[in-house]
């Protein structure tokens, strides 16, 4: 199962090319080559070198294996399994076998282009197991497809994604023991990528580390659904036309604390990313956002979410919700509109009564009801009773997904089977 | 002098604060704290933890020296010196001892925020030996002040400047044998923080390392200038306003790769950003830029560069150009301007014979002329003659910063003598 194909989304471009550009970061590989400016495109990248290859995965088993946590000690994303999935590539052999090894710490030169440049993308993925004892992943090509468009926008090399579920199914069965039983509990899965080039020159990494850890986590709403407040943000843009705010980039996460600091200052649980003058409604914290109106000029009811226009993630559970929307929802009267919407059009909504409800999307909850949105000195009111912590939508969205995840409606082509 | 001052800029907001967000990334710790949406501001940052105290530094030293380069096989940031400084952030506890060891790997758990968030930045400084021996930095204040900009913005800690530059004299006199003694060469240093805490949730790390290594490198350009071409880059947007491209932060560099990779396939050294439907010309490739054109209404010769509306990095070989312009251009007639100008005002000025010349600023090259620009399917020439490799202002900037870096001006304030 050898695979020859190309690792590259650029295949034109190639690591060999001459880096006699006047970066302030490229002084003295300009200075061996300021007199030969050619590029050597096609030179080695997208022939003869490895993709991932499953058969060649070699497997070190864990002399000491971790004791279970009681499931509810269980904090996202701070207790791992035993193991870890992790494969090296270099930009002149591709990628090398995979191997599972202990769970144990990466030692990196402090050079190291990850730590400088932020060249790290990475997946957030679960692992559920099925009343049979099956253990199930939940539209994993979805992620493997996002993961390969993050590297190649940062110059890191890209794979064969349906090998990489296949190694992800063999790394999670080895640790199938930390996926809890009970319905609500799962293995939350963090593929990683970065670049492990030792130079501090601005350039395409010629090595990269492909790496998968896993961290047992509990039900998100363990008493039921618990609505969020959330604070608008114009004063700090999250994405941009032309940027890279539809990538699951390290680079789009460190910037967003302080503000979610600051409005956690406030006593909103989240902030909301408004972008423009006219505050379009973008993302929620680190989810989509989805909006249920009665449409001001039909009445119809309508499932609302911002367009894949470069500036939106492309969430997994959005294009889930967003499909069996469009398969079970329309059918009963719903419009289900991928559009541009204000912040002004939702307050317009509320205070003319046609608010339905708010909720982010997301893999962690599915869904996040939303009580309420500060803006410019006002508060959105998004249509839940006093008494109610989610609305009927986001409540029959988290139950159809959920159903599919842990593998009741069976043979749904969203769950993927691990065998 | 242990000193008690807060060590973050926004010291109203704690490390502490409950994260009951609704972050797909906070799960479970919003399972344990849902109930408590409280934010306990001001509970321990800010009060009664350490700055960085150099007296407290600690010395390794190694034990395996290593081999001088021949200054010729110096390449930009791929060797190093011997040692490295370090120093440890806890919010608890604030800076610990500084500590001087020999330069090594780190060692990080795959779960560390840096890997997964970009919580780092960086700055970029030289040291440079002067005819008389001494060991000099280059306005060190500036680049501590920009890390502290650039760190406060991802939620990571601040630190007392002056402290951090007399650790850092500490270091380059240890390793005073790595700089070259000749005129153009010097010892690149590399002040980089990241956050260190070990955990997939989306928060302000609680942990963090700054540390410094230093890396020999040669004259950018051994033989004398050598003009770069550059092409304008329309489809991809490097900063925005309300975002962070004002800061050097990792962030700000992986998503630039691609581009300048694709200026490159087509024969351009460097790609130059523009901005919005106007294009003005923001920076080029990892350096500010400058045009000296004749004023259109005037004739009056202008010195132009973007101004810092918070998408142009703060370059501190941009400010000293601006300040020595306006310290010894303007008497001679010149207008020195920072102000927003259009791609197509450069084109007008060729097209018009009023073009002089365009250098790019940064700390490897000082200045790097510009030859060239492709905007549109057209070459804007930049006023160099064809045997030229650089106008008059580049050459005199350069000659005027390098004679203070060399310290040649003794007792210039910009240079900062280690003792």
């Amino acid at each position: 199962m050898l695979q020859h194909r190309p690792l590259r989304l650029i295949p034109s471009l190639s690591h060999s090319f001459t880096y006699s550009a006047a970066s302030e970061l490229s002084a003295s590989v300009r200075r061996r080559s300021s007199r030969a400016y050619s590029i050597h495109a096609n030179a080695s990248v997208g022939t003869g070198i490895q993709n991932i290859d499953p058969s060649k995965l070699s497997i070190t088993n864990t002399t000491t294996p971790k004791q279970l946590l009681p499931p509810e000690e269980l904090i996202f994303g701070r207790n791992f399994t035993d193991h870890m999935l992790s494969l090296e590539w270099t930009a002149s052999q591709g990628w090398l076998p995979a191997r599972i090894t202990p769970y144990q710490n990466l030692s990196l030169d402090p050079a190291t282009c990850v730590f400088h440049y932020a060249f790290e993308c990475f997946e957030g993925m679960k692992a559920y197991k099925d009343k049979q004892g099956n253990v199930r992943l939940f539209r994993p090509e979805m992620n493997m497809a996002r993961l390969n468009k993050s590297s190649a926008r940062i110059a890191l090399p890209t794979f064969d994604g349906a090998a990489m579920t296949e190694l992800i199914g063999k790394f999670v069965k080895l640790d199938e023991r930390f996926i809890p039983e009970a319905r609500g509990y799962s293995l939350y899965l963090r593929p990683t990528m970065i670049g492990t080039q030792r130079t501090l020159g601005v350039g395409p990494p010629a090595s990269a580390l492909l790496y998968v850890i896993a961290s047992p986590v509990g039900p998100y709403y363990p008493t039921g659904f618990k609505a969020v407040s959330l604070e608008a943000t114009d004063y700090a843009v999250r994405a941009w036309p032309g940027g890279v705010g539809d990538k699951k980039l390290g680079a789009n996460y460190a910037p967003c604390i302080v503000p979610q600091m600051q409005a956690a200052s406030r006593g909103f649980h989240q902030n909301l990313w408004l972008f423009g003058e006219e505050e379009y409604v973008t993302e929620v914290g680190t989810m989509n956002l989805f909006a249920a109106i009665k449409n001001k000029e039909t009445g119809q009811s309508e499932l609302l979410t911002a367009p894949l226009d470069g500036t939106i993630l492309e969430g997994v559970t959005r294009d889930s919700i967003l499909g069996l929307a469009r398969e079970r929802l329309e059918p009963q009267g719903w419009k289900v509109s991928e559009r541009r919407f204000t912040m002004k059009e939702l307050a317009d909504a509320a205070d003319e009564g046609r608010m339905m409800e708010v909720f982010g999307a997301g893999t962690a909850a599915v869904v996040s009801p939303v009580r309420k949105i500060s803006w410019k000195s006002r508060l959105v009111e998004c249509g839940l009773a006093d008494h109610a912590e989610a609305g009927p939508i986001a409540q029959q969205m988290k139950d159809w997904i959920e159903g599919i995840q842990y593998g009741d409606e069976d043979g749904h082509p969203w769950s993927y089977k691990v065998v």
